[in-house]
């Protein structure tokens, strides 16, 4: 049989998505692909957010979507792009999360101890490009950099990416807060490629300014929401101290999935045999790992996923200063105290940390605004923007979390 | 600490949905209500429709919202709703679906043999009416029909029920299907009762005709799509096939959940251990097991359990006419050669079976329709409607499944 | 100066619109398509849902915009279009709506008497075509079904074309009546050409039905509304007391624009200078006629005139049956009386008529479906199609207007 | 016969908005009510929005219908509200704008030369209060501020009011431009009364920081857009030509409606005759006198007109420094001499002035924050908020209009 030349998918953010090219039919049906659609976009959100268990599965798609309507922007502008660098940007753009473990971002650092994802992606779309006989060298160019136009590594990944458009449009759709709502589609048609740099024009300005303004607030309202930082805080203190009692002879610990090699076995090196394993793993196994750990003989282990699964989080206060050595004091001895814990189990019960924010960081971030004369302007810099450099300062909040 | 007093939860579909009394917190909180988080509404319609990860704990919040609008809509039009009723018509409304298992409405009769989930709804809900020192009681009189207002029942469960409403809409909502947008808004500033009785003014009759046309399309385009039906087959031969190999001595059977007791233990009797097990149990064990399966030594097991996870169904047909003999005897041959299985096996590979949808019974359904005169007439007899007589007979489609 | 070579017009249904063309930038500055701003599109419809003040600009503006994507859905299933085609058969759905006059349809066959707007829209074509050197020669070809292809021509003028798609869902869009709301994004991805026949693939069964039953719920609920009805009824027994009192003598009846030539001068023959009349006349002339007019000696004219000013419309009552003669003699005593009338002036107070829709008609539609097989059938004759043949009579409701 | 107890209007923007007291439906059937549905909303946005063609009357209603949701948010949260409160609070806001003329603002200051608008609002209620046997008299107190419950007035005319809020949702909805959605529904759900004063629950800031920055944004990108800008200041200069040459005696000039009465007659007293006249004048006056005069003898006059009615406007240039005396006199000489004006006329043609915009302003402006705490502390001062102080200055602009 041949292969379907055209498929259409329903999506409730923008509509359609239309596949229309083998290659990217082919990574859609790799096991590797299908896996993300067991991986959750927005990890603990959906714990204050109900709507929010979107998939990477779906996130990817759609910037896929955006990135068919970036290119087709673009070439109606007079920037060249040929068939094979469409096909090439659109798959790497499909597989820029391929890397991503269960649970990411809460668990990035946690199950894979010290391998960043974006380091997997590469891994992985390296293996699949074998496996598909090359024809991901060019994805694989683009996607790092190496390639000679550098707009199409910047719809990937830059200040105004696709990956950012889509995740940041479809958050707040599934969360159902207007607050995030970037208008994509306008900021796509003021796209401009000039000297082979993708920026803005001028005309764009209110529409990256709402963009910026829409992502502080997705980052304050929704990802560093205090009860989403507190489950997702749980959530890594559940595994930080499965990892502590991890031993292959307590079988109330094994969890028959692949993380009980990255508990027990992995060494920080991921090599065949290893990313194997990681790409067998997916949400459900930590969820069946919490729910069988709940009645694990470990009292703070038990503790742990016992609260996290009946959703009574640690209680967390977020302030712009931090917290006073006497504030932290007596709230771990009253945490300490309300479970019986030892002092040096403190860490699970009790403990704070900094969440940070920046508007716009003038130094890292480029968001080149280029005039109807010509010219070309650091957003930051353009008089009467709401961006101004004073605002560019990250911003640093202080939390506590505490169990009661 | 004094319980919220009030609560806002954004969601995509009505906006924002207000929580303000301390028995719906209470309802909330509960373990058996969290576990709901867990389970998705529409099982496998993620295949086809990447968005349809929602959750029947999400369903159940939006069917409370417009239960919430319902009864203030009737009360403007003179209905007379006490407190305690507002109260109790909206828990029931929540916890309708407390009794719902993994998957379902995939595997309702699959995993809990013959018990059907609302009956598990109503045991459930004693148990947490015992719970809440006698809270409930006015709820289950509600949801049971033994109350003597009986449209407080029929906005539970009727043919133009808040439950429907919500799950008609969210479903095309997350599915991003415009065919099944049903506009609940209308039809619920249409509701009005008389003697006792929900019905719909005269004016609502397009907007009734609407919803039943939505439904039906629903049906056809999601519910029963050939592929989301071949899944959902799937998961219920995956899991006939493990009750039907299940033993305890064999340790690569074991889930390690409380599966094992429903494939292991259960003899059909729901007792309160039993009872226990149930509302431990979610999707993310069956996940857990099928990946697990998928390197069972038992072939036809480890088959399915790999197709499903890499979404290689089977192939589905559907026709108006029955499949001839002969046909499903190729379609047969052609699946065993394939996998050389035995003939014995064959019902794991090659079926078939039968897929029904009315588009208003005249029969069971009555939806009255009250005109401004005083009369009322059910709408399949009005004149001119879309939805005449001879449309009410179910439309049966056949459908083969095979795996190649 | 340049010629501008791209515009973006933002569209709240669409979301953007793109014009790219010179011809069709000189179609849209064309002083005979800005009068189009002045139209609007529902001409009464406003009075019951006050957000359908849209213009027939918009309306056509939207129409191109569908056009464009239905050209590049048949494109991308292999249907050759040419840049020539595609330019032309955007620029006549642009101009299709060229002929039509202030409040049409609702005035269509009362100020410009027993001329119809399509042969006036094709009067005026040519002579845009004499303007603009022939350049729309090839649009009045598909406007007039004599091109080769035509399914070009349907797109504009058939069961399925981009006309009916915008109209539907923009008025739906507009008076925020969802139940008219028709999916037209998955009908153009359904389209498809056989032998230069426009038809609809299997799949898309649902979203045409959809869309019949949308028209269908539009007629009855917005553009046959009874209120609608009854102010449309109204303007036209306003312009006929006007045009019967009409004589360049009385300085009361004269409006200053161009209506005065439609009601004192005009016979019939649409030669230059009418047509240079009729493309002054717009909403504004007769709204300001109206506002004069209700200042009139005439008793009646300046009755109507007041009432309608206000919103103080006929009474109407709509049934499925005629009314009887003693019935119309009773109201129209009671109306007389009301305004101490004489019997000759009846008409302008009470009345009757016949207001009729179809859902399908099997004679003169066409709706093909183009099955997986290759197959071609009439929807109305699939199985368990919802537009069965006997829905297809036609449905009259009997109406009377009275006024009191 | 019995008046309509209750009436549900469809409104694209909510859904639906519900009536259900007679004053509203006095109210609403009264001829100066009825008059704003022929006074657009946003006067010439739509010669660049083409969907921005909406009414002050559906203004009104919007606003009314968010007054009802904000007097049950506050008094859900303990505010005491009586039922003539509720109901006066939402007569004033349906009559806030009833003192608007045709094309406000752009006409504001030029039709009915030093009557502000406010000031015609307060006039016509207490006319319509007369009528109305003084039942609007609580609503007047409240929309005068001389109400002892501040917070009521707030609601109508504060930094928070419900008339913004519906301005911005509504015009950004018809516009199609996504930059200025509001969130009222959250705004409106973090309403909070202290001390009878209106603020904002702490966790409301982001919503607040992006409805300043949508209206920030709505006010370069839409209100002061540089086309809009230009048509309106044509209309503006059309009707200061239209005053300078007015005289009875000049029969071209005469146009038939009020206008006639505010050109030639009226002397800035506001009596009730003026009254009476200003209440039958609306935008088809004014278009139609604009088309009248495009044949008018006087040259500045007639040029004006037919540029107008054909959308070919000034030539419009925006920028941060004042333009050059050189520069100005170089393009008023270059305007001068392609229509062969005198240099008495060149205001008409060629003229500057200066756009002003600001995000908050620190003195008048007062959003005040009501924290956990139970302190409140101005939007301006918190720290890290969007909305800082130095952000706070007046943006001006300068524009140089210019015929060619």
């Amino acid at each position: 049989m041949g292969a379907p030349k055209r498929k259409i998918i329903n999506d409730p953010v923008y509509g359609f998505i239309t596949i229309n090219h083998p290659l990217i039919f082919s990574i859609l049906a790799h096991p590797y692909y299908q896996r993300l659609r067991r991986i959750t976009q927005m990890a603990m959100g959906q714990l204050v957010y109900p709507g929010a268990v979107h998939t990477r599965f779906h996130h990817s798609l759609g910037a896929y979507h955006l990135m068919g309507n970036a290119v087709n922007e673009l070439r109606s502008k007079g920037t060249e792009i040929t068939e094979e660098e469409e096909t090439a940007v659109k798959a790497a753009i499909l597989l820029h999360d391929i890397g991503h473990g269960p649970y990411s971002h809460a668990l990035e650092h946690v199950v894979v101890k010290g391998v960043h994802h974006e380091a997997l992606s590469l891994q992985i779309m390296h293996e699949m490009n074998t496996a598909f006989d090359g024809q991901l060298t060019l994805a694989i160019q683009i996607f790092t950099g190496a390639y000679h136009k550098p707009f199409l590594h910047q719809l990937i990944s830059g200040q105004l990416d696709v990956d950012r458009m889509d995740y940041l449009s479809r958050d707040s759709f599934f969360c159902g807060v207007s607050e995030g709502v970037i208008g994509y589609d306008r900021i796509l048609k003021m796209l401009v490629v000039v000297d082979g740099q993708l920026m803005i024009e001028e005309k764009g300005i209110y529409s990256v300014e709402k963009f910026l303004v829409a992502r502080r607030q997705m980052y304050w309202q929704v990802y560093l929401h205090k009860t989403v930082l507190s489950a997702e805080k749980m959530l890594v203190k559940i595994l930080e101290r499965a990892r502590s009692l991890y031993t292959s002879a307590d079988a109330a610990m094994q969890t028959q999935s692949s993380l009980d090699y990255f508990l027990g076995v992995f060494n920080g090196t991921m090599d065949a045999h290893a990313l194997a394993q990681f790409c067998a793993l997916d949400d459900h196994d930590i969820m069946h790992a919490i729910k069988r750990w709940s009645a694990h003989p470990d009292r703070v282990l038990s503790l742990l996923c016992g609260r996290f699964l009946s959703r009574q989080l640690y209680k967390t206060t977020i302030q712009s200063e931090p917290f006073s050595p006497a504030t932290i004091a007596a709230k771990q001895k009253e945490s300490l105290d309300s479970f019986e814990l030892e002092a040096s189990e403190v860490g699970y019960v009790c403990f704070t940390g900094e969440a940070t924010n920046t508007l716009y960081q003038t130094k890292d971030e480029r968001i080149n605004i280029l005039f109807k004369d010509g010219s070309i302007k650091d957003i930051s810099l353009i008089d009467n923007a709401l961006i101004h450099q004073n605002l560019s300062a990250a911003i640093k909040k202080n939390y506590i979390c505490q169990l009661l």
